[in-house]
């Protein structure tokens, strides 16, 4: 028996949004208390927008990134640099490098990472692309720009391996100490990749 | 210049949802991702409940409740006691005493608390409809079941005196130790409030 007292739609949508990321029972029972209170200014406007997001938003062919066109803004982008791939795991990361506004090149959305352990293999990302990219498009550069996890490094080394026979320089981001950072914060592993990739003031 | 690179209606539905209690920029971009990867199971019936609760959500005209019938589904129940009105602050507090299934009763949502301060007087609140009710029903016992804060209790007295001259009594909700709680974290007033109003085993 349900103790909720309101309604089997709001009861609904209090259970619909508890199950994003981030948002559990309680403040989702919040958010919709917000919602219902701020109906024309919140509640109306995001239903029209969530709308729009499911019939709209595709996964780029191209690169893998989400967008309402195909292919997507950044592989339509004529201003990007054609020779360099960046390598992302998911999308987030590739919104997070735009943020950072780290390179105006192109991206290649691997979809997660190797990780026999959860049955993920190589046939499972979009790898089988990412090599028939940088054979067409003749690409100069690809940036590993994955995690510096175990699975991430594991995924760069595999890709290194992928593309040795392709005129392609292959790279990958810096380790070294977070803008800002203390170094009595910071373990081991990142202070002495810091001292080893030094560089001259 | 927006740095965002998916497209105005996904930038779009990650504002909108980063104004929600308890989601900022960052768990916006992830809940939208999240909706993204869950097109079919989530982000399609959110977008109907989200415009089903735009179009159907009304307030309750007799007890100020949320739902989507008018009267609400608390107002509506005939296994309910009539003789007793629960008066709470918010719509979110009927939920909890609802939740835990305090008192088949029925409920009077003020919408806040006396707070001169921010400018909310009696006027402001849902008072005058809660006398005509606790007069036209002929209830037993009106329970102020308001926040322990200061600007709760104040408003408590004043309801306390608004019913002065109606014949109905009017109690509070206990004050003392919360279920599972450990006396040497509780402050001095709960530990007083707890020891005065100690019950026999």
């Amino acid at each position: 028996m349900s103790t909720f007292t309101a309604g089997p739609e709001i009861e609904r949508l209090v259970q619909l949004l508890g199950k994003l990321p981030g948002l559990g029972p309680r403040s989702a029972r919040r958010a919709v208390l917000h919602l219902v209170r701020k109906r024309d200014e919140l509640l109306g406007p995001l239903a029209d927008a969530m709308q729009i997001a499911r019939d709209q938003v595709v996964i780029c062919e191209q690169c893998g990134n989400i967008d309402t066109c195909q292919p997507c803004t950044v592989c339509r982008d004529p201003r990007r640099d054609d020779t360099t791939i960046v390598v992302v795991e998911s999308v987030g990361d590739l919104w997070a490098l735009e943020r950072a506004g780290a390179m105006k090149a192109r991206y290649h959305v691997l979809g997660g990472t190797l990780s026999p352990l959860d049955g993920i293999g190589p046939k499972e990302l979009n790898l089988d692309r990412l090599v028939a990219r940088v054979a067409d498009t003749g690409a100069k550069e690809v940036v590993l720009a994955v995690n510096a996890t175990i699975d991430g490094q594991t995924t760069a080394h595999y890709i290194t391996d992928l593309l040795a026979n392709l005129p392609v320089k292959v790279s990958r981001l810096a380790h070294g100490v977070p803008v800002g950072g203390e170094l009595d914060y910071l373990d081991e592993g990142t202070l002495s990749a810091a001292m080893r990739q030094r560089t001259a003031m």
